[in-house]
This record gives C-alpha cells, sequence and structure tokens, in this order.
C-alpha cells in the first residue's frame, strides 16, 4: 500500500486531533476523572492513551533523540499491550486525579509538535515505515473518540441527575413509519474480508472465500416500539428466548429492558447524551446486548446474520449515514424503505464469533496485541454507529464485544433462511 | 430413519443401562454422593437423571396411566430443560443426601421395567414416536457416563488421598516413541455434517457446504512430554502466548500445568482414574482446557484445526481408538506412526465457536433445550476420549465445553496452514 | 483440681463416645458425608475429629510408642490447630468420601483402645498431666455433639425432600401457655466467672468483679408466637430496628424470618430435626442470630441481657433444662412462670462481645487455640440448648458465635434497665 | 446543659465552615470528585453532606419557609440516615462528576446564609432547640474534617505518582529518642463515661461505674522502628500471633506491613499527606487496624488498654498534642518521657468492642442513628489523631472502626496487668 504524502497525512492527524477535543469540550474536568465501571475509561484516559499510542509506537523508536513527556506516562497510559511493558490495573483508571486534564492536554501539545516535526524531516524510508503507523494511530484514536462517546454516557447513567453530555440535536421530523422489509440474497460462493485499496485492521483479512446459503436480511434497525413489544410479552421473563448463558445474565442482572431504559410512572425513558429523553419508538433500539439480540430475534421467528451475509449485503450500498459527525450522538429513525442503515445509527450484533480469519496472522511486536489477542468469547458486530466518525467505518469492518456488554450503541438487524 | 425393531432397541438399552451400573460399582455411596464443583455433579445424581430423562421424555406423555415413581423427583433430578418445570439448583446437588443410592437403583429399575413393558406394547406408531426418544435417551445416558468418569475424577482429585476409583490397567509396551508427523489436506468445498444413516444429535446438522483452504493436520496428539516443554520454556509465564482472555484465567487461577499435574520433590505426578500417577511423557496431555491448547499451539508456531478441517480429516480414518470400553480410562501414547488417535484417548479442542450450522432448527418442546442453547461462548471438541463409549462416537459429533474448563479428557491436535 | 479417678474418668470416656455414636446411628453413611456450608462440618468429619484431639493431644504425646492410625489424619481431622501442624481446608471437609465411614469407625475404635490402655497404665505423675486433656477431650467431644445435630440439620434443610434426622417426639402436653413475666435483680459489685470446682474452659475465667446496675431479666424465652407478632409488624422491613450490619445482612440475604421457617400457603412450618413441622407458637424461637434478636428486643422496648447479668441471674436457679438428653431436639414450651428455661431450650443471645476476662492468659501450646484467638467479632450465648448433653452446661459457659451466625439452637432472652 | 449566646455559635460555625474549607484547597476539582473505596468518599461529597446535614436537621424542620438549595441534595448527601429518606448508594459516590465542586461551593454558601439568619432571629425557645444541634452538626462536619484527610490519603495512595496533598511540614529535630515506659494505674471502682459540662456524643454516657483491674500504661505509642522489629521478627507469617478472624484477614489482603508502607530497592518509605517518605523510625506507626494492632501487643508479651483504662489514665493528662491544627498531618516522635501521646498523633485501639454504655438511650428521631445503630462488630478507639480538630477531642470520645480497618490515623499503645 503506498501511503498518503506527509503533508495529507499531517493534515487528518490534525483534523482527528481536533475532534477528538471537540467530543470533550462540554465535560468539566470532574467528568473526565470518573470511571463508572471497569470496562470503561474516564475521558482524561482515552485523552492521554491515544496520545501514548503515538509516542510509544512511533516517536520514541523512530524519532532519534526523542524524551518522552513524562517517565510514569507509559505505565499509566498504557492500556494492554504486553510488550509494551508493565501497565496500571485497569479497574483503576479512575483513581488518577493527576496528572490533571490540563497537564494531558500539555501532553498531547507535546506530542503533536513531535509528531508534526517527524513527519516533516522523515525521509522516504522512514516514511514508508512511519506513515502506516500514524494512519494506525488515527483509526486507533477514531475508535477512542467512540468510546469517549460510550463511556461518559455510562458514567452520567450512574448519575441520578442524568446530566446531558451534550446539547439537544432534534431529529428530523419523520413523513411516515417504515414497515418492516426484507432483501434477499443469493447464495454461493463470496469473498469478503479486506483486500486492499485503503486503511483496514489485521482482523479484516485475509480476504477468503466463504460458502453462504440464500438469505434475506431486514430493510431496517428493529425500533424501540418493536423492542417494545417483545417487553410487553414477556420477553425478558421467558427463559426458553433465550440462550442457557443469555437467561442466566438476565437472572443475576436483573435485567428488564434495554440499558438505558427507565420506566417511570408508567412511561418509559431512555438516557441519552442528551440527557434523560422519551424513548423514541421510531428510533432503532440500542444498548442490547448479544443475548438480548438473540432472543428478541428468536421470538420474533427469525435470526441474526451471519458476518459474512451482513458483508454481501453491505457491499450493495453506499457507506453512508447517521455518524458521529452529525452530532446528534443516538440512532434515529430508518428514512426511507430501502435496505437502510446499514451504515452508522447502530452497531449490527451478527451471529458470528469473533474468530481469526483463515490465514489471519498478527502482525509482529506490540501491534500485534492490538486485535489477535481478543479473538474469543466476543461476537462480531459491523457497520457502525451514530457514535462512530464517518470515514473510520468501511464494509469489512469487524467490531467486537462480549455478548453481555451493553454500553455501546449497538442493535439489531434481522435475518432469515431464503 | 427408520427405527430399529423394538427387540433390537430393548438389547441396546438393556446394555447400556448396566454399563452405566458397571462404571459405578467400584464406587461407595459416600462417593457417590459428593459434587465438587457447580459444573460437576454426584454419581448418584447421574443415575437418577439418565432414568428421569426416559421418565420424562418417555412414559409420562407416551405411556398411558403411568405413575412417576416418585412426584419430587421431576424437581430434583431434571437438569436444564426450563420446559419440563422448575428444577433443585444446580451448584446444591451435592445436598442429596437422600434419596439414597439404594432408593436411585430402585428408581432405575422401576422405569427399566415400564420401559421395557412400554417397548414391547407399542403400536406400529408409537413406535415411530417412541423409538427415536429411547435412541436419543441412550446416548444421553452414555453422554452422562463420561461425566460420571470425569466429575469422579475431580471430586477424587479434591481428596488429599488421592483415592483410585478403578484399579490400574497398565499401558501396552510402546517400541518407540512416534514422532510428529503431518499429513496434509488439499482444500475447496467440503460438506460436512450429519447426512443421515444412524443417530445424530441435532446440532450435527444440517450437513452443509463449507470451503477450507490447503491445510495440513498433526498425525497424533500432543504428549505429555511435549507439552512439559512448554511448561520448562516459561509458557504459564509469559502472556504473549494466551489470548486475553486466557492470560486472565492463568492470572486469577494460578495455572501453571494440567488440571491434574502436580509436582513433588522434582518429579512429576498426574492425577488419574486409577490414583497418582508418574506422568505419562509418550501419554497424549489431556485436562487442558482451550486457552492452554491455543496457548500451546501458538508456542509451537502452529495453530488448532477448524472443526470442518478435523471432519474432513477424520473421515479419512476409521472410528477406532482408546474408548471407555478398553476400561483404561486414561490417554495412551499413539501406537503407530499414521494419521492416529483420531478418535479416542482425549478430545480435541477446535479453533470453532459451538454455534449453529447453516439452517439449524432445534426440535420442538423440551427437546429443544438438548443443545441449541448452548450455542455460545464455548469452543467444539472433536472425537471422543478414553472416557467415551466407543459406539457414542462419530466424525460429525459435535462435543463442546468452555475455554477454561479442564476437568474433561480434553487434548491437543495441531493443524497449519498448507 | 483434683482429678478425678481412672476408672471414673474411663468410665466417662466412654460414656461420651457411645453417646456420640448414639447420636449418629439414624444417619446413612451418604448423609454423614456432607457439608452444607464451610461453617458447618460433615457428622463423618465430627466422628473423626473429636478422635484424633485424643490422639493428637494426648498419645501421641504422653504414650509412649504410640503409632498413629493413619498418617494423613493429622492433615486431614485437625480443625484450626496452627501449632498442630497445616490441615485440609474447612470449605472441603464434604470432599472426604474416603476415609470412610467404617474407616472412621474404625479410628474410633482404635483410639478408643489405645486410650484405655493408657487410662489404665499411667503412673500417678501421667495421669495429672493427662486426666485434665481426657477432661478437655470429653469436653470437646460434647461440643461436637452439639454441632452434629446443628450441622446435619442445615444439611438436611438444604433437601427439598426435608428429611427428618430422628422420629418425632411429641412435646409434653401445656396445660396453658405462660404469659412473660419480669425478675428484678440488684445492682453493684458481683463476681463473676469460673471459681474452681469442676471442669471450666480456660475462656470461662478467671473469676473477676464486675460492677453491674439493677436490672430485670424475662421469665422465660421470646416464643414463636412473639417472634411472629414482630413479623406480621414489619419487622424485616423496617431499618429503624436494626443495627447498621444487621440490616445489610437482612437486605443481602433476603431474611424474613428465623432460619428454618418456611412458608407455604399461607401457613407457617419449621423445619427440625424431626422433619417439618407446623410452627409451635407456644415453643421458643430459635434459629435467630444475633442482628435478629436484637431488633426483637427494640422492637419490644426493652433489650438483650449482659452476660454479668445473666450469669448473676443464672446462679440463682438449677442447672436443669430441656438438654439432648432428652432425645427431643428441638425447644418446648416454657413449664412454669417462674424463673423458667436459664438452661436448655435455646442458646440466649447476650449483649456482651466474646472477649478476654480480667488476667485471662490462654494455655500454652495448641490447646491455647481452643478459645482465645476467637476473641472477636462474635457475641456471647448462654444457657445451653436442646442440643447440649447436660453434664456440658454450667452458669459460667460462654459459647460464641458471629451476629449472623443462624443455624444454632440461639433464642432470645430479653432483659432491662430496673 | 445551657446552650451558647447566638454570636459565640456563630464565631465557632464560621471558624469551622472555614477550617474545612481551607483543609481543601490544595485540592483541584479532579481530586475532590474520586472514591477509593466504598467506605472513603470524595472530597466533595463530605463538603456537600455536611452541609446537607444543617439542611435537612436544622433549617428544614426550624426555619419557616425555608426553601431547600436543590431538591435532589437530599438524596445524593443523605450518608446513612434511614428516617431521613432513600440515599444514593454508598459505593457509587465516585460517580458523582456533577454536581460541580462550584455547585457544592454554593451549596454551601447557600446554607451557611440562611443558618446566618436563622441564628440571628431565633427566639429564646427556638435557640434551646436550635444551638444543640448547630453544635452536634459542628463536630459531626470536624469528623468529615479528619475524614477529608483520610480519605484523600486513600485515594493518593492508589495513584503510582504518589501525590502531595500538602506542602510537607519538617518535624521538629528530636533531641533523643524516648525510651518506653509504663505508668501504674490502681484497681477499683471508677466512674467513666460523659457526666456534663460541655459538649459530647450520646455514645459517651451515660457515666457509669465500672470495675477494672491495677494495670500499668506505655507512656507512648509505639513506633515505626518498633513496629518494624515484629515485621523483622516474621510477625506477619505466624498465625498463633494473630486472632483467627485477624490471620484470615492477613492471607486473604496479603498483608505485610502497615497501610502505606512500601518497600523499594531494600528501603522503607510511607505514603503521606505529603507523599511518598522515607519511613520515620522514631515517629509513631500508623495505619494499622485492630488484628496488627493485637498481633503486636501478643508479641510484644503485653495488651491493649481496655477503653475504660485508657480514660482513668488519659484524665491525668492535659488534652493536648499533634493535632489536625499543626497542619503537620502525620504522627510525630514522642517530645517527652512523660505519659505523652495520650491525645493527638495516632487513634488508639483499645481492646473494648464499641457497645452500649449501661442505661444508654439514642436520641429520639433520625439524629438517633449517628451513633447507636453501629455498636456491633467495631472495636473503640481513643485519643484522637493528627487528623483530629484540638476542640474536638476530649478524655470521654469515643471512635470506632471495624478491626480490619486500617485507612485511619490509628495506632498502638500497650497495657500490662500490674
Amino acid at each position: 500500500m503506498t501511503p498518503p504524502s506527509p503533508a495529507a497525512l499531517q493534515a487528518r492527524f490534525a483534523a482527528v486531533r481536533r475532534a477528538t477535543e471537540r467530543l470533550t469540550a462540554t465535560l468539566s474536568a470532574e467528568d473526565q476523572v470518573v470511571q463508572s465501571m471497569p470496562e470503561a475509561s474516564p475521558t482524561k484516559w482515552h485523552l492521554a492513551h491515544t496520545t501514548w499510542f503515538y509516542e510509544a509506537f512511533i516517536l520514541a523508536p523512530h524519532r532519534g533523540g526523542y524524551r518522552v513527556f513524562h517517565q510514569d506516562f507509559g505505565y499509566l497510559f498504557n492500556s494492554y499491550y504486553e510488550a509494551a511493558g508493565p501497565r496500571h490495573p485497569r479497574p483503576r483508571r479512575g483513581m488518577l486525579t493527576r496528572p490533571s486534564l490540563a497537564e494531558i492536554h500539555g501532553y498531547r501539545r507535546y506530542v503533536d509538535e513531535h509528531l508534526a516535526v517527524l513527519v516533516a524531516e522523515a525521509d522516504e524510508a522512514t516514511w514508508q515505515t512511519v506513515a502506516p503507523l500514524i494512519e494506525l494511530g488515527l483509526h486507533h484514536e477514531q475508535q477512542h473518540q467512540e468510546l469517549i462517546l460510550t463511556d461518559i454516557l455510562h458514567a452520567f447513567a450512574q448519575n441520578p441527575l442524568a446530566p446531558a453530555a451534550f446539547p439537544l440535536v432534534e431529529a428530523p421530523p419523520i413523513v411516515a413509519p417504515c414497515d418492516l422489509g426484507w432483501y434477499g440474497f443469493d447464495g454461493g460462493l463470496r469473498r469478503i474480508g479486506y483486500d486492499g485499496g485503503g486503511f483496514a485492521y489485521d482482523n479484516e483479512g485475509p480476504a477468503h472465500l466463504v460458502h453462504i446459503e440464500p438469505f434475506r436480511l431486514a430493510s431496517r434497525l428493529i425500533t424501540c416500539g418493536e423492542f417494545l413489544a417483545f417487553i410487553v410479552d414477556g420477553g425478558y421473563r421467558e427463559p426458553r428466548l433465550w440462550l442457557a448463558d443469555g437467561w442466566a445474565a438476565v437472572e443475576a442482572q436483573g435485567w428488564e429492558a434495554p440499558l438505558y431504559w427507565r420506566r417511570r410512572q408508567g412511561e418509559w425513558w431512555q438516557m441519552t447524551l442528551a440527557g434523560m429523553l422519551p424513548l423514541d419508538r421510531q428510533a432503532p433500539v440500542c444498548h442490547v446486548g448479544y443475548y438480548e439480540a438473540d432472543a428478541f430475534a428468536r421470538w420474533a421467528g427469525r435470526r441474526l446474520p451471519l458476518e459474512a451475509e451482513w458483508e454481501v449485503a453491505a457491499r450493495t450500498v453506499a457507506c453512508q449515514g447517521n455518524f458521529a459527525d452529525a452530532g446528534v450522538y443516538r440512532p434515529l429513525a430508518a428514512p426511507t424503505t430501502g435496505l437502510s442503515q446499514m451504515y452508522g445509527d447502530a452497531w449490527e450484533w451478527t451471529a458470528s464469533a469473533y474468530l481469526a480469519y483463515p490465514g489471519y496472522r498478527p502482525p509482529a511486536g506490540a501491534i500485534g496485541e492490538y486485535n489477535g489477542k481478543f479473538m474469543c468469547n466476543q461476537f462480531v458486530l459491523r457497520g457502525g454507529s451514530c457514535a462512530t466518525a464517518a470515514d473510520h467505518i468501511r464494509p469489512t469492518y469487524r467490531n467486537f464485544f462480549y455478548p453481555a456488554q451493553r454500553w455501546q450503541f449497538s442493535g439489531i438487524r434481522l435475518a432469515e433462511d431464503a
């Protein structure tokens, strides 16, 4: 892959970095220090960790004479790279009231400046090495932009005051609700996975052949109104609708609705990044885990799509949708009756376990830990969400979460055998 | 599928029932009441549960006027069938000192007698319904025969006296250790899964096409000696060899060796059904979980086979091996240099998550809970073990356990891309 | 203290040993192996542990040439004596299906025989040393007789079949229920604690002066009917009646009634050693913890007695009551309107923490661990119960349990300031 | 008790409120939001809770027409008063990034102003009611001043950067280390507890007679150097030195030293409010729990004092010492060889369980929950610490913590029988 020009990449670097900071502009220093559960991280930590990524994997090895900003930041802001040394235990990231947010911003500027100089001065050979790492760092930072949003939503949802992280952006008016339609696809041997032509994570390849059966895919995401029907029908109380592990989670966690739904005086509300809002029945349901998506599909007499099916279908539509760039930060009702919402709005749980594609080899070194070591116990989600940067997503993109996890913008699209 | 004749099935029924009881003949009533962990069950419970299966799914619905042996046994001995009503909590099965073992044996006789009458008197239509359920019940009981062995081994391994459940059966002499060889297989479109011609569980079908890449499979299982080299090389101390969840398990559980290995005064021993034995370096390693199998493969520069690969290879050899029928109850060194040990000795962890085959539909009713609701978070194992009945196994058989589970006779066969 | 004669002590030894075995005669080997919670032990373990006590503390040190019955039994049957070496972890006592019950009985006979010889042959100096240890061993065994009863009741209460450990012994007919009366006692300086004249545990001394205020003591134990009034009045739902730790226990454990009360179709039942019986409203409530006793007292506008108060009052009545010797094994309604039930029926929670008396020094060696190291976090109970041997109890006897523990025969007697 | 004049109490009110804010002046908003364990609270929460106390118990009931500052603050900042309504779960106090620190300061000003008006305008009858509540509120706030210090120390100790909350104040030079001396006291009947003449908590009374035996008390607190000798002698590895519950804590928590001691390259350091400092061997050991204090005393052949003994001794010296007012915030070496350090430096664990004095009745209403409901499972500490306000302590003051808790400035003074 030919790397982009230094100027182009530097421009994109600046844009991504600014976007991250813009995302945190309405949050106080107090907001940015808190960790609401071990899986979530403080905003401040995300700001530092994405910065450390450039420092540890680009500046330190590839910029002669570079001095790290602070000797302890490698320990504090390494996430999970065993090859990069020991690190602060994940569940204790919320203990870091120091360094202050202001110091973290200083860290960002320091690394930005040094990276700009490295880009400007890199000779051809260095550029061949460094440009792909910067590219990776930018996609890495975009992933953390999404996590900043999902993590602060989780934190604010723990607060009885239900604060809004962002001002409310009204949804565009809906002419009429879109009925659920079905799109058929042929079976046969299909090639899926990343095949060159732009950035992709290692786990999206190698491209390879998969035999699929004929199938149909729902035209849009399942709405809150449809999911409410599942609840009203006793969906959360009937073990026969659930996987055994799913039912165990329902009982252990006391689940009765998606993560951020709240019932008050008989009315349903949903906690969002704009605070507590009345439930929008036309909007896609999100913050459901795989267990709920699977149970809903069983109740509906359908199933979840395989990731190969999803990818085959997704290649037939443009990669457009309700992304973080719109600043709405919640899923919106489907605008058309066509095959819609394949990208954006809510990640779509697939029925595929997150495993290596045939022939997959992680890259050498610490970067090899980026994706490969998580290929166990998780399910693949596809298509991005209202919290994903528009230029971060693509048809081959494989996101992955544990089946009980619900704090991402994760929703449901149904499939069925043709 | 044409059902077998009543006489043939009754003979097989009697044989399987006797085999179960023979398996427990050396165990005292005290041995048979204990539950050593929530995943394991008391021997006595297995004796009763396998009996309840016939009572609940065959006698009660299909034998007019049948009176259950004891009104509370449905509650006590239902394992996990939500459709069959509430049940005694799994972790408390070891509290059931009553009913006594003698009463359970009475329960077995009672159900055996009633089932014999049902078989003898069944008209043609009843037989069409009942025969497949009896067949299922027999395979179900054979699965529990294996669990009786693995569960009592686990229980005895908690006892500092390390008692032997069975007398030691010496291994046949080995002429020479078999080097690890490799067998190549072509890629392409292959049909896998159950395609008729005998009994199979629902989860083995439908037969379907899978595209596989060319691959090589190791000629035999990994030995204890080979696994010891992994340990000596620091395998349990190097996080980069492990899946992230695997490493978390290593640290949380303090794993340093397979489940039943013990180090005493510098020598390695292994707890077996014949008590504590010196580690046999030529014998296959077993009682490793998926995490360990995967880490070993990574350390060896190989990988685990996909279940489709395994099945393609397994169809090239006879379904023979060191099964429970031999009464050895531990894996033995490979006898030949050919593609060996595909069946028996130790279950082989595959790299495939336990998920539904395309088009899979569980049967209606409680029986539909047999396999389908577990299709999540587990990995497929293939080939049976030294604790499996010889006539219980077949090339399409899909066993499944969680990746951290180690108390089954589960071992390692390596694969690699061709 | 002058030791008893060898013949007298040997007779008592034989009697206590036989009493233990008689207590277990109706229990099967299966019953005797199970451990229903970490605090409880299998019957079989009690049989072995009480035997080990004589072996470890008397035969091994004081009988020349004594060979232990089994080299591993010290490890298996040491309860908590750090000075006596490492031991099998307490929560895993239920894993010991071997040694069998028959072997444990053999162990008992072996030790009994050797002890008889030691007693018969002891010279005067040996006798001075050994007799107090035998005496201690007998009281130790009597404590375990009570634990055998409370532990098997707990185990059987986990069984949905609610088996009876003993045949039901009917309560004597009650002429009329006894109203709750009050007995006044003067304040002033009082001497409490063991002051010589028979056996006592180390923790009952030294005798010492305590200043008490004038007080009144209830004439009898609180009945199930009175406790039911507390329940009906919302006692388990009103946090203001409870100590903070008690309320936390109510919420965490979901307490709604004493440990063995069950509500079925609107009627209250109680699990007993004779199986499930209708609640006897005249009988004393038992199987309540300190938290419940304290909350009940607060609800009743009274308080629990201090142990000094209890002892002062107890010295005014004879040490008689409904003990284990009666074979009833459950508390019975108070027979008279006088100060009754001070001994037997149910242990009485006091408001005194279990702490050392002034000048207390534990004995040297392992025996010093018998009582002293538990002087923390527990409360004193006084007076014995229906599961206590009649000749085991005395006015100075200090029993102690954690405030949340409920599986003993522990009940409530109220006090108030005069 | 005659209440102080409005002017005097208002002056004291202003002083205490200012002192609290001064204590937090060096902490950032980020520092003040974090909760490092369920037992500790964020600084910001302390600032709000102490304010809510005046609002809930004084302004709301006693100032006509008072409007609460924020309708949700009662829910957020009620600590444990069941009678004052439901409240935010304690372990989640660290989730409250909103209200902001600035809003909490606004809350403080609002309540201060309204209280000043209430004081100024109170008629005689109101003043009789309100003045004791203000007095209680001030002592309550002083307790939280100490908790602000101990909680922020705990939080900063979780931070690998070991930040300093306050600048280091050097210890005064020591002429010579003070040897440990012993002071004898007679036995007999002594009156202890609060007997009028100033403010006291309800749990300090009623004054009552206690009989004590003759005893000797150590002249000063145990030093870090003396405690180090215990460590070096294997104190944390010898179960026979510990209470059973204490040893269980040592094993479960992996204790090897007091809470904030750290060993680095063979040298001992201690985390303090001035950051990480080399261990001062002359200074009193602190941040030990009751279990450690008790084990140390046993190792030293002594015991801990009873609270009655302590109080008898404490009445012989002036109530002076190294308190929070000095701004040192760590214990200092004893300055003299007399009976010293009875007040200040470190709280002294006593051998007395925290229980009601004879005749104790908690006040009516929510205020009655202040002390009474904690009379279980805790031990009494006496004398105040370097984090206690000088005018907050007195000879009868009973502090109480669980025996495993170590994050307070809690130390050791030895006693022995005379």
